[in-house]
């Protein structure tokens, strides 16, 4: 078969692009200082019995970090990032991500647990492995890259050959070819994606073989690393004679688990290599990765895009290693793996006919600019290895005053970096905050996120079996559909409120100008609200806090709802000051109070300079990407200034608010306070039956209440019920401008999920 | 106390005119000879212990219809006429409503039964009657207008008087004083509306006392009407003393309970007089009416506006009638009613003394000048009483050869107007006709029906104490949130459907044209469907039937999905023929084949002709207010026409089906055929599986089925489905163009009240 033949003649160009991809990423938590922690796995992980992202390795403190297998590496990339922002934000507050692959500052080995799994043979097999080669060996970190083919592709391929006859088989024989020249190629990845040039100097038991001073460019992937007993060979000529001697190792007790083998190149799709033979590979793992240190996440987009077109060029390529080809590449990577990180490589000759052939398939492919960039990139490190990352981080770590420390001070770097927009998850920013936070609760519990839909912010959730789909972040099966079209019209709100006996303003609905206007009598003198049916943001609306004393007035307003809505309320006004309530199930979760965008004069600087000062709160940003809005000083704040007798230069005296908006919404500035412990619980009631009167799961009641410091009367002059929201607003108790935080999302999935512990 | 005086001092003009209006009306099934009918109460009505809007009254023959209380005479009006529309399409096809109050065609009387009604003492009581004055007496029928004024306005006057310290004494003297001054000048309402001038002649047990040819205004008001024995006389001077008078006759044996006693005013709010002392009188029944048999529900609106200024007047006029004043006006209505229709009346100057004061009543309010137009036509009727009803109908009578000849046309007329628009509700013809079925299908069995926002679809369905919210006829508390935000976007739908392992066309979603393009390649030579992600009625659709055969036709075909949305989807597409299953609950209850707009040949006419055949068909209209569309002959169609080598002047030959679209959509002139009958049950248990799936209580399920005679297959050559829609078209199954009807709104109503027995 003539691959390359085939996918010119068939158009499989992008098909052959195409695939899914997985990461898999452990570190070491560490302290300030870059030693390893002695403390267990964080509780607020969850349950690593079943936890899809955030595992633990060979030790208590070894983090395994796990994507789930994506369509794009921009989204396994970013899914790798979201776990890491959720994994360094959960960690305790002295604790860290350790950036390098091999460890610094190890505890004594007595003090190093194995992980506590939950499955006893998992804990046996990271005794026995203790036994073999010590805990601090174990202790060296990696990443895996996950890779497979997509099946049209190779169904394609299979069509269009005609060699093979048993699909099962041709699938096999290609990932087969493309492991085993990956096999043999691999030193070209190292050479340029090593970072593992030292060690923390207790790693080795019998003394280091490192000389003083002495670099290289991987002691991970050196005889002194993460590997087996050089005795341990295993045959990748067939699958057959894979498994073959595989088993021999096994049986032998040589190795403890067929996963005892560390080959550079897992084949993967069942759990014993020999059922490989009938189902099918169905990906490869390639674990020859040393974390990268510069990138936050062990690994940047662009070498993640490098390593899967050479992989693509190992199935590309005309020739298929045999056996003696793969254990001379195995030697070669060792070579290189010792090699001095300052110097030319010995192999750069066949470093760059390799890239060459892969610049060809490139050509071949049409593939965009930008991977020919990278690849090309790469290609002058041949010549300059002083570019190649290795050398690099030993710069750095001369700079930084050695490696513990370099990594130490990289490690703090990162978790800065990863809380300085605690409200996001950096990775999902183009998706709503609240469906953020939710996503990051549930990466946390352990729930598996997938998104089906980005734009529409639609998530499905699962453990175990129970799948749960979430709109808009609480927009789940748990709501009556009726219930969100209840509350979308206020009319038909107030209509079913009061037909279940709440206290509910008096209101008459018109459809023209005209027949308002004729009705001016009946609400002459009246406090009353005039509104737009349905809309939002308080667009429309007009207040007679004090009563409708004329004709003209009243029709101005009446016109100005009318600009909203086909249809608009005329409303009985009640006094009093308005709360949301944030109600879940049986339970009023949160109470908010909304204040008007305001500063607080401290007799020295001006109302602009107070503004600006206010601005600077992390919270504020543009209102979408950030919990809380910038104040903007703009015509309606410069009258409502105006007619307080101040402009925007005053310097209003120490203690005196200073209102700057006449409306309370968030989206205009307003300040958000958390009241729920100061609000009587007797109004918490009241919004729960609400609620459940509406049948929502999720809701948002709004009470205007006079004083929430004495229980609720009856009537209507201790409070009344103005409005209820679905999909209200989660950010605003998560992240409120003042008053204590509450992680209502967690909230949403204790109620999805609750067969799930929360710790 | 000067009501006039305090109304306009205080601007209560508009309050004084706002109340609640309702009306009672009874009248007997007939055949159509206008005889009346002795078969029982049709079982289609539901149970009669509870049913709102359809009883029977004295004999099992005797409709009752009674609206709900609104807030207007338009609205009670709307709803008198659709229950209206209800009894008559629902009655046998021999069966009529009598127009006028007095029966015609009356059967021997033992052939008539009172009304089977579930409790005994209701039976008991009518039996009663019978002893005391004979069946036929108890066979005329009479409106009853239920009338509320708003108790705001009864509030606001009570405030601002002085006299009376008590509220609800001065709500009961308020009340009191209508229907007293209404009992002294209820003739003059007579005058105008009375409409039974004669009747059978076997009514009279001891003969009749009418003269050979002698027409009177109101037999039913006269002393040989529906009336108590002339002994019974009952106090309004106060509500104390009618309580005394009330009870005295009924302890004295001569009324078996109060409501023997046939005022034409009761005092209501309370079962017993003396309770409404403490509770007060809520509102006033005013039963005088005679149907009037030239309005199609017995009443027009603009008697029904008179009645209520004149009503409104009893209470404005500066005096009250005292006891004398009552007993005079009874005096006086007794002899109105034996006047000849044809001259003028004897008081008739105390009549236009009278509707001068309302006049002026009318000029203090400011009322519309519809109102004045009613009030001057009727003042003119003193003059001229040939332009009264009653003459009207002395007329009519001699004109169509007699009162049941009469009589019986009428019954005849109304029943097929009613039934014209068969698939309608008339007087919700501005709602969408899925919730006029639902809105018939509910007042038919008894479900009590408030519309909470008409432009918005939205009732409250009550039974007891359990209320249900519907919106747009199928939109329920029993489907779950999610599910429709589900089915609203296609992408997550599929994703969903796929998860749950159903058949799912394969498809990749863009966000840009660029990338579609570039990859043009992925799709060549395949049959593929390109769509906007979220648009309805097949906008944007191009289907490449026969495989993308250039790049060009692909782009463009992508550049008309993007037009639409800014998502796009490619999608595989399936061979086969598409149908539409309706599910509801575990069942597919229709499943429905649409066909494109087409006309079959007759080797006559030509295309344009057909289609103008065609479209004469009943349910074809705007499609909207009808359940079919027009074809329309515009460009599409035309086009169409030419690639198959017609126009629309062409001939077709006979039984040669000429399509004229290739969309399948109603809404551009298709036909909708029932299929439920012979689509092989496996596909409809699919069907309910994937509306399981998606968690929807009703859900429209497309699938594509090649065969629907095979069972189904677990593959997508055998069957797929390409989309699920929450709010699924129901008219299209109850009224479709061939086929069997399906009542779905029928089955929405078991599933939201599975107590209530459908029969």
């Amino acid at each position: 078969m003539n691959i390359q033949n085939i996918i010119k003649q068939h158009h499989l160009e992008l098909l052959f692009q195409q695939g899914l991809f997985g990461i898999e990423k452990e570190s070491q938590r560490v302290y300030a200082d870059g030693s390893i922690v002695t403390t267990e796995h964080p509780k607020a992980f969850g349950n690593r019995s079943f936890h899809p992202y955030i595992q633990t390795d060979f030790a208590e403190s070894q983090l395994e970090l796990v994507t789930p297998p994506s369509k794009t590496l921009d989204d396994a990339l970013r899914w790798l990032s979201a776990i890491h922002e959720v994994t360094l934000r959960t960690l305790p507050e002295n604790e860290y991500i350790f950036p390098f692959s091999m460890p610094a500052g190890l505890p004594a080995e007595n003090q190093i647990k194995v992980a506590q799994l939950d499955n006893p043979e998992d804990v046996a097999y990271r005794e026995h492995l203790v036994k073999s080669y010590g805990k601090y060996k174990q202790m060296v970190s990696g990443l895996h890259y996950n890779f497979q083919l997509d099946p049209a592709f190779v169904q394609a391929l299979f069509e269009a050959q005609t060699e093979q006859k048993s699909a099962v088989d041709f699938q096999n024989d290609l990932y087969l070819k493309i492991a085993k020249n990956f096999l043999r190629y691999q030193w070209i990845l190292l050479y340029f994606f090593s970072a593992t040039p030292t060690v923390d100097e207790n790693y080795f038991r019998n003394g280091t073989p490192l000389q003083p001073n002495q670099y290289v460019r991987s002691l991970r992937s050196s005889p002194f690393g993460y590997v087996n007993d050089p005795e341990i060979k295993v045959s990748f000529e067939s699958l057959q004679a894979y498994a073959d001697s595989l088993e021999h190792w096994v049986n032998s007790g040589k190795l403890i688990a067929e996963k005892e083998f560390y080959s550079n190149v897992r084949l993967r799709g069942a759990k014993k290599a020999r059922d490989l033979v009938k189902t099918g590979i169905q990906y490869l793992e390639f674990r020859l990765f040393d974390l990268n240190p510069f990138a936050p996440c062990g690994i940047t987009l662009e070498d993640a895009k490098f390593i899967h077109y050479f992989i693509l060029l190992m199935a590309w390529l005309d020739h298929t290693a045999d056996q003696d080809d793969v254990e001379l590449g195995k030697t070669r990577l060792a070579e290189v793996a010792w090699e001095d990180p300052l110097s030319p490589t010995t192999y750069s000759v066949e470093g760059e006919l390799v890239l060459l052939e892969m610049q060809n398939m490139l050509e071949a492919l049409r593939v965009n600019d930008d991977i020919k960039t990278i690849v090309k990139e790469k290609f002058a490190q041949f010549a300059n290895p002083n570019d190649t990352l290795c050398a690099n981080i030993i710069v750095a770590i001369k700079k930084f005053g050695g490696y513990q420390k370099l990594g130490a001070d990289i490690a703090k770097g990162n978790k800065k970096n990863a809380s300085e927009r605690f409200y996001a998850l950096s990775a999902f920013d183009n998706m709503e905050l609240s469906t953020q936070a939710l996503m990051f609760d549930a990466i946390q519990k352990g729930l598996k996120v997938e998104i089906l839909d980005e734009r529409d912010q639609f998530l499905s959730l699962q453990y175990g079996d129970h799948i749960e789909y979430v709109k808009n972040g609480n927009m789940t099966s748990h709501d009556r559909y009726i219930s969100p079209l209840i509350m979308e019209n206020k009319v038909v709100t107030k209509k079913v409120l009061a037909k279940a006996g709440f206290n509910v303003p008096q209101s008459v609905e018109f459809t023209d100008i005209e027949s308002v206007v004729k009705n001016f009598p009946l609400f002459e003198n009246r406090a009353v609200v005039i509104k737009p049916k349905s809309t939002n943001f308080g667009l429309g609306i007009t207040i007679f806090q004090h009563g409708v004393q004329n004709r003209d007035d009243f029709a101005k307003a009446v016109e100005i709802a009318f600009r909203e809505d086909k249809e608009i309320m005329v409303e009985d006004y009640l006094v009093g000051t308005e709360y949301r309530f944030f109600v879940l199930g049986d339970q009023t979760l949160a109470v908010l109070l909304r204040v008007p965008a305001n500063v607080i004069g401290d007799g020295v600087h001006s109302i602009k300079e107070l503004v600006e000062m206010k601005n600077d709160h992390p919270l504020r940003g543009d209102g979408s990407r950030t919990p809380l809005k910038k104040i903007v000083l703009g015509d309606i704040e410069k009258l409502q200034l105006k007619e307080q007798g101040w402009t925007i230069d005053s310097i209003p005296p120490r203690d005196l608010i200073v209102q700057l908006r006449a409306n309370s919404n968030i989206s205009t500035g307003g300040d958000s306070i958390d009241m729920t412990d100061q609000m009587h619980e007797s109004y918490k009631k009241i919004a729960v039956e609400i609620s459940n009167a509406i049948g929502a799961a999720v809701c948002g009641v709004d009470l205007i209440i006079p004083d929430s410091a004495k229980p609720a009367e009856p009537h209507l002059k201790s409070w009344g019920v103005i409005e209820a929201n679905f999909n209200p607003m989660m950010m605003m108790h998560i992240f409120p401008y003042a008053g204590q935080s509450r992680r209502v999302t967690l909230d949403v999935l204790k109620m999805l999920f609750p067969e799930l512990c929360f710790k």
